[in-house]
């Protein structure tokens, strides 16, 4: 529970109407009652406004005029309701100490909390305040940075590199193998060792059971400032550059390079071996086959269609380049027997 | 083993044939043999009938005069033969008890099991004849109803609710944070603290590595009687309607509410903040990206070509509003020809 | 360490150069430095062996004239540099033992290494030399072969079939029940027991967090030399011939069978039911929704576009049939009014 003048103080903004409004939580415009703190982010929900019971909202400059209700105004009402958000809602706290039912085999601090069933081998290296939740494997020579958090059953491997302020996510597996085989003259496989490691910036979120390979020779490189959503795929020797953000389900093949600020959209996949400019973002469902040069917006995915309309034109994609050699054929007779 | 008698009695239909006929377990048409309790439940099998060795089959009415073999007839084939192979294959029975290499700190009742290394928070409810399976986490202040089973390695974050009878195969995570964060003008990100649950109905299978994002103000809510199949991802905030079947691979992008009875394919997609009516089917590998209003199916996804003929029709997409210009181009010059 | 003298005796190929030439590590050949054993597989990077600063390097004989460097002339370099780079990078040791935080019910051979939150259930028949990680759990009588290890946090469930020499990356699932469900006329499901198991041949490499479903009524059944990447599902009753490999994010739906030494891009699905001829290649992220009879490459993806010019072109999607029927309709003009 805070005043709006104290949240102005530690927060910034400008305060409008009275400070020693109280606020208990944050909620949505719709749904903000009594003692809420809501927030009008996008314009198009400013008529929404008047009909707002919250006892406060943050509201952009545009927006001033438009309440009569208690107004934090900030440029970034939405960046501004996040660290709100925090305030009212700290990460749960975990208490320190090493649990009876966990294996360690390296110096833990005394901030450190070690839940049951987890299993640090010889040689790591944790920072003060991490968390490694129940049933975490952190294997040999692996570091771990302050106050980086590993919630439930996830499993990083040896040596690989976590920075600080990190989160990683319920079953998440950090640095397995790449998929790097040789092939034989009979078809078969030969193992090419994966020695490389796979190396995490600061303050990076890593969804559940997302998957981060370890580098081939070289590592596999996460920026800081990274977001992971949940269930994506990194191949070995990839590098994603700082602020990238990667929503669910994505698969990016391996030795690709991503650059800076780059905002890739659900399901989309990016094959190996490519290079993505910096500020690229990348269309849901989109599948990358080549490398993008120049910052914009990607797509490649199709309208939803009726079934029956489905299949009536999608028939048609197998004889596409027969229907160009029509249109072509049409031309050239129609250029025959033009009127001179 | 059961007499075709004793199965009637239990679970309805009409038998033709010697009520004292044994049968042992539950098979296809073309590998029953003798003891074996065979089915048809697509009328397109059913020349395969004459040649079936099975000692009994369950047929639709209208199969009842193709066989002289025993027979149960009954309306639906199929689903009489999930309660015979229910009944010939109950679930794992495991021994009520905490298991000593588990950590409890709430209330278990004497029916429930809890495997090794797993780990289960203080205020957790657990209904009669739970199931924890060997290294799952159920987080504080969770709740799960009587006779679910969480297979090994299950993560079930604070706050969340499953209903009764439900299974959860392993590595599933239920709980995590959604994917939310606010973006600041250099690009990087402030998390937004996800406060919301998952809340889970009644007879839901979850299946193996299946993620579930908490909400971030409000509540993830999958309905009763849902079948989620592997390695699918829910975000945060999505509904889904009771009885919504999803098959393997799919994503649901956050705040979509997805109706009852629905059929997603494997591998499709539905980006965020839609709506899908109640019996709406989406076919394999189709990307969702506009809301549904009305029950059928829908497609998207292209046909699969030889490379050659891929490369050759394919290109022309990159083309095709060009393409459509020439025949409008077309039409012009031919209709400034057209004979009076 | 090894001299290439040592090297060339263990493995085969032709020494050119001085055979005491001692190297240290494998390296590309544009990394590698003094003491570095480099490769060249690719012959379009054959112009990069002149600045190659490797001590050695593998070359195929084509190229044993283009260095004045000790060489190692084989036939397949990259075969052979995987086979260096195994020597030089041994697999992990594991010390033999049960872990004092294990459950373990069955008998365990004294080479065998289980980590610690391990839980192995009764009746389980362990190989020698075989490594469980730790939080892995393997359900009553399952079966691993000798040598095969699983990272942490693995779930075999009951009865599973493994054989030797596998490797299997943490959060895999192995024997989860397959999606098989009758549905009723209300809609709702029930469930039919998965009563078959997953049988996993020798020298089978299975990804993190990938998920293989048991068969319904007979089993799933995995070919010896299988290579399946991060993220893979492969659904209930599935067969994969010996050598196929299966990039990351690929779905196979139930019943499907596929051949022997294809290869499966990463993001390709494969619908249930198919089969899918030996030697098969299917490009990353093609929906294959038919049989494939012929051994070749499939493909079936789109090209990706700016956003604009995307909506520009796939707007016409939907209209591709009357856009035919238009080119049939001028067509037919032409032809009704070509002079005689």
């Amino acid at each position: 529970m805070f005043r709006l003048e104290e949240l102005v103080a530690r927060l910034g903004g400008e305060l409008v109407g009275d400070p020693a409004t109280v606020v208990r939580r944050v909620a949505t415009l719709d749904q903000a009652g009594e003692g809420d703190l809501a927030f009008l982010a996008n314009p198009k929900y400013q008529s929404r406004l008047s009909a707002c019971r919250a006892s406060a909202v943050i509201v952009a400059p545009a927006a001033r005029s438009l309440s009569d209700r208690p107004l934090i105004v900030t440029k970034d009402p939405y960046a501004y309701f996040a660290r709100v958000a925090q305030l009212f809602n700290p990460p749960e706290a975990f208490a320190p100490g090493v649990h009876a039912m966990a294996s360690v085999a390296c110096p833990v601090p005394a901030s450190v909390s070690v839940g049951a069933g987890a299993s640090i081998e010889a040689d790591v290296t944790l920072g003060e305040g991490v968390v490694v939740g129940p049933g975490c494997r952190v294997g040999r020579g692996a570091s771990i940075g302050a106050r980086t958090r590993l919630h439930a059953n996830v499993s990083i491997y040896s040596g690989c590199v976590l920075g600080a302020d990190c989160i990683v996510h319920s079953g998440a597996v950090i640095g397995s193998d790449g998929f790097g085989f040789a092939r034989e003259r009979d078809g078969s496989w030969i193992k090419i060792p994966q020695v490389g490691r796979v190396v995490i910036g600061d303050d990076v979120e890593i969804g559940a059971n997302t998957t981060i390979d370890r580098g081939a020779l070289d590592d596999t490189v996460i920026g800081n400032g990274v977001k992971l959503d949940n269930q994506i795929q990194i191949g070995h020797n990839v590098r994603v550059g700082d602020y990238t953000a990667i929503a669910g389900c994505v698969g990016v093949a391996g030795s690709t390079t991503i650059g800076a600020r780059c905002m890739i959209g659900g399901q989309a996949g990016i094959i190996g071996h490519l290079n993505i400019a910096d500020d690229v973002v990348v269309s849901a469902g989109t599948l990358v086959t080549k490398s993008i040069a120049k910052p914009g917006v990607y797509t490649a995915n199709l309208p939803v269609q009726g079934h029956a309309d489905w299949v009536k034109n999608f028939a048609h994609l197998r004889h596409l380049d027969a229907l160009v050699d029509r249109i072509r054929a049409l031309e050239q007779r129609l250029e025959e027997h033009k009127p001179e």
